[in-house]
């Protein structure tokens, strides 16, 4: 277990918010809280999310993303469970996610469409909604300002430490606080993967302004992460604004652009302690791409490198391969010419202009050995870059996933 | 050492083919072959080849691509060697390929551009010509027909077996014979891999049309196979028609059907030998999708299925995970109704109209245990069907490619 480096503090806590965890039996490890609720006293509460890019898509995703259309981007609600995805459970599925959402609403005093719901875990076991209804009171009872990190450690499936982060900035003169949890740790792929992320700021931002900042935040932070290449049927990233610190926010301000700064910082934080946090992975390595003609060449190359089978394994096993490296570049399907390629592995040339550089190899393999470590593709075709972030592929992935559901 | 079930039996060796192999240093292995040579004696032997589609090509690659145009499709002889892939190694890589081609020209008494080169092994590390040319003399000696067994030896990197396949069949009243050998194991990915693999015949083909033969021959095989969906910087298949036989065929009529159907044959089997020796790999396994609105939609969700690391850990462990199925199929792209969707593991129904089917666990664990099985997905959607072969990705995998290098 490696320790979350940014819980929560209570004065960063956003004003507000309030959640609690129980464990509902859903998990069949009786001491691993499965469930949790996440409330905003604030009536008037924006609500933003981002969802799943899969055309499968989960019950529970299906569900917010109609309520937040139907309370036009207001919610004061999410309810997530772990240990059932509840994906491809056909219209039971669906059932229960609707009785989710509505008992909450009844015993909360909200209505309906203020409350989001999410899951993760197992798909296509049917999950049944009385093991969340039944613990609703109790959830509502246990509600507090320091429940998040409760709610952190009950959204966790196969991850091994609980993501939180927690940042403030002053705004207009008053403090404002965003803070967020987040889930990986498998199927995390660019355009989002099994990962939730549920995000909360003090500051009063309009739905519409909030949907816009989230979305430029996921851009550059849970977008651009891969752990395995595979992308979940239940991918959410809820942002909600309480208001309660008393300072309205417009984007296209000031403001607005440093409130975006600490969204955009926040979520980078949780996506990096979600590619720290992939399944059996022992190194967070950063691809940075430079050099390239076009936005999108940087981006196609800088994602193959951080999805190729062979570059996580030669990760894993600290083997400087950088042929791998430049062999993913070449399928990216960007534009370059190979023999002007330059590859260092932190500052250590592996490769210029697309050959070996008789580098020390004991001195490459100690680099390797870190736990973080930073591989560079400079193309010497252009000016535009890109910035990616993976991890090692190990033997612990697999055996993490050969057997998951049992 | 799983044996290879289709040695080419001497009477189905094309005629006026020989082939020998040598251990020429570039192996650490001292007992292990890494060179050989495949030689054709008819002067007009037409030639044939597909090739990678990466960016980065190797210089073996580019040297045979150039030899095809100059000779207008005319070659007799392939030089490969196995250990180093001759890839990203700069100029002096594309000199060790010449200098290879052209010592070899000079001892078998033929043009330049009439001798094709190909490499496999490790990337970025220099290749010494004289390891190649020094043994070209004993690889003439030692030519023979029946050496096509020593040069699939020759050819293997991680594979555990040799790769051969041969077929005959009768073309306006003369026997036919078509041979191919072939080499995986990682890197195996549609569009081609490190993948190399040589199909020899004695019927007479004009090049153009025997171009034409390779190309659908291997779209329907080598091209729908998957073992870690990374594409390499070598991938070749080469193929050589001598016209011993003495029976002219061209495409389009009924002997150029029948010639076609037999490459496609022998491509096929070589590609699943190549799956079923996948790097790690205990499983072969089949992916059938019917059902599609369109070919493109039926082929982008098999290879989402073929290629996803969860789907493929799931195999490994037995598990009957067919969320991971459904959830691959849904972010392939491709346009479907996820409720409509039935997945069957061989005739198994696992999912059907997108949910649990409460299939019987152990019954299909016990078919999941079997080396070899189909996975089918209708989608209810239109006609369209595609079908795509992969392996179960195993611990195995890691641990050869961690330390590929060392």
């Amino acid at each position: 277990m490696r320790p979350s480096k940014n819980a929560a503090a209570p004065e960063t806590a956003p004003r507000g918010f309030f959640a609690s965890a129980v464990h509902a039996g859903i998990k069949k490890n009786r001491s691993a809280p499965d469930l949790t609720l996440i409330y905003s006293e604030a009536p008037r509460t924006s609500a933003a999310a981002v969802f799943t890019t899969n055309r499968v898509i989960a019950a529970p995703v299906r569900l917010s993303r109609q309520h937040l259309h139907a309370s036009h981007g207001r919610a004061r609600a999410v309810v997530v469970n772990s240990g059932n995805a509840n994906a491809c459970t056909g219209r039971a599925g669906w059932d229960c996610a609707l009785r989710t959402a509505s008992a909450t609403a009844q015993i909360l005093g909200i209505r309906l469409e203020q409350v989001l719901v999410a899951s993760t875990g197992v798909i296509g076991v049917p999950l049944r909604a009385r093991f969340i209804t039944s613990q609703l009171v109790a959830l509502k009872q246990h509600l507090s300002p320091a429940g998040m990190k409760d709610a952190a450690w009950a959204i966790m499936t196969t991850d091994t430490f609980p993501k939180l982060c927690s940042r403030a900035t002053t705004l207009n003169g008053t403090k404002v606080r965003v803070a967020g949890i987040a889930k990986g740790s498998g199927m995390i792929h660019p355009r989002m993967a099994t990962m939730l992320a549920f995000i909360m700021t003090d500051a009063a931002v309009e739905p519409a302004d909030l949907q816009r900042m989230l979305k430029a935040a996921v851009k550059e932070s849970f977008n651009r992460i891969s752990v395995d290449g595979d992308t979940s049927t239940n991918d959410t990233v809820i942002a909600l604004a309480s208001g309660s610190a008393g300072v309205a926010v417009k984007s296209g301000t000031p403001a607005g652009t440093r409130l975006q700064t600490e969204l955009t910082a926040l979520c980078h934080a949780l996506a990096q302690m979600i590619v720290r946090d992939g399944e059996g992975a022992k190194k967070l390595v950063t691809i940075e791409v430079r050099g390239a003609l076009t936005a999108g060449d940087a981006d196609r190359i800088a994602r193959a490198v951080a999805n190729s089978p062979l570059v996580k394994t030669a990760l894993a096993g600290s083997d400087p391969n950088w042929g791998r490296i430049l062999c993913a570049a070449g399928y990216s399907g960007a534009r370059f010419d190979p023999d002007k390629v330059d590859i260092r592995l932190n500052s250590l040339f592996l490769c210029r202009d697309g050959a070996n550089t008789r580098f020390n190899e004991a001195a490459a393999r100690r680099e390797l050995d870190h736990d973080q470590l930073t591989l560079r593709l400079d193309l010497h075709q252009g000016r535009a870059s890109a910035r990616f972030w993976t991890c090692d592929l190990t033997r612990e992935y697999i055996t993490i996933n050969a057997s998951y559901r049992t």
